[in-house]
């Protein structure tokens, strides 16, 4: 290590070792980085010092090994943790750049970010969408927002969390909100698949020759994406492929094969539910993308 | 079209000329065959006339022109649609396959099968897995269930529908079932989108800056459903990627977002709600997938 430091490497702390944050710091490691790493259970840092990474002894030592050019990469299990690595460092941050990769919402990011900028610090929050198995490669993608100098400065370094890593604007909380609607759009296809699963095992069909089929429908619907976030943005819903009515329609049918294969029913009838609330309102000959202003509660809120 | 004749291609024809129906006789004559269509209103057929279809006057002289070795394919707004179509044909139907793409239930589609049969037919029942305008092309999906030889006798024709034609088995329950599980996913992924732009709508990005993300995270997350599958096939849930209890922590940001930013909290809480579930009766360190037990109501079912 001693003499990685002489080559004055990049160098980057890493606190919090959770699953997460262990595959980011390894992904520093392999890329050849300067890292030091904490933990509050200190041995979940053995296999990255076996690997080259130095095992700071309190957050202070950790972020003072990144050096004042150097980045600290805090991935910890919610902002209150978050806080109370912060609080103790005072104005030690000195100008260094944190990325906070920690889960929560947009306000709390942005808190996070003033709290980070009153230690001294250059904020960039972010979201990682990957497993942690997938860290560092092509495919990972880590959406980052805040301070755009950071990001340039950092760019090259971040890149080694994944292939898809970007900066997506100056607001804080952008990376949660992201974050926020890809986790909701994960559910979806999760009990989506699920839901699904339970129906066909019902009929005694396993989930393995479901899943094959399951995976070109969710293709194919990622593939209109592009249109409805075209029709959202417009506001324009008409001349549709399918109407909300058309899809009520088979709506009650997932909700009565449900009931009749002893299968939950809760998800399909809110889904239904969601879809009569813009019927009531006019907009039954609509796109289904109108189920937007559902959503924006701008149609049908129940009274 | 008498020349045609004269060359016996093969006759198919289409009951009912809404969007989907006539995308599928579009692709029947496209794909060259004798190809005869009824709607109620028979305005509906100009265009395909135009194109070389036969209009009949009747569904009796409908069925009537597939001839003996013909298809009839059948797709109406519903099961009704379908009854009222089937029940004054006696046993015209006279050896003749019907392939039903009506959407429905698969208990509906299993009667249906009885009555073609009381009708002296043959019944495939199917699912189409398209848009309208996906007819005819190479990743079109059209499941079919029923009798396996009524299939090999036309899968060829069937297949102008779509290169992802396929027989699934000789239950005539299984394509409903199939659509049922593909149809929750799909509301999943249009919900899932829409919420996350009504969210980020919010914070003034446009779904559009959403869409190229949403359609990584729905990849990266669809990647994952041969894992769930093997995994809810051997009820399996153990040595946890993600576990419910992390997934949790994150439905409740999701939650607490919707809140701050005025969008629907309905979906969320569901969403949510079912996975406490699963947490109070033990299973929070479990994989998501175990969420299928939720979906079964085999673990934490309300009392």
């Amino acid at each position: 290590m001693t003499q990685h430091r002489n080559k004055r490497n990049t160098q980057v702390t890493v606190v919090g070792l959770g699953l997460m944050g262990r595959a980011l710091a390894g992904a520093f490691v392999r890329g050849g980085l300067d890292v030091t790493v904490w933990n509050r259970t200190a041995s979940r840092a053995d296999d990255l010092v076996a690997g080259g990474a130095r095992r700071a002894g309190s957050v202070r030592e950790a972020v003072e090994a990144a050096g004042p050019d150097g980045l600290v990469v805090v991935c910890l299990t919610d902002y209150d943790a978050v806080r109370e690595v912060l609080d103790p460092l005072g104005g030690l941050l000195d100008g260094r750049v944190l990325v906070n990769l920690t889960s929560g919402t947009s306000t709390v990011a942005r808190e996070t970010a003033a709290r980070v900028a009153e230690a001294g610090g250059v904020c960039l929050d972010g979201a990682v969408m990957a497993t942690p198995d997938g860290i560092g490669t092509a495919d990972a993608t880590v959406l980052l927002s805040g301070d755009f100098g950071a990001w340039t400065r950092h760019e090259k370094t971040l890149r080694l969390l994944g292939g898809r890593t970007d900066h997506i604007g100056d607001d804080h909380g952008l990376a949660a909100l992201y974050e926020m609607g890809v986790l909701g759009l994960m559910w979806g296809i999760l009990n989506g698949f699920l839901h699904g699963a339970a129906l066909l095992g019902a009929a005694g069909v396993r989930a393995e020759a479901f899943a094959p089929v399951a995976k070109q429908g969710v293709a194919t619907v990622a593939g209109w994406l592009d249109d409805y976030a075209r029709r959202a943005d417009a506001g324009d819903h008409g001349s549709p492929e399918a109407t909300v009515e058309t899809h009520l329609a088979t709506m009650n049918h997932l909700v009565h094969e449900s009931e009749a294969l002893g299968v939950d029913t809760e998800l399909p009838r809110l889904v239904r539910e969601l879809a009569e609330r813009a019927v009531a309102a006019g907009h039954g000959g609509d796109e289904y993308s109108v189920m937007i202003d559902v959503f924006r509660k701008r149609v049908g809120t129940p009274s």
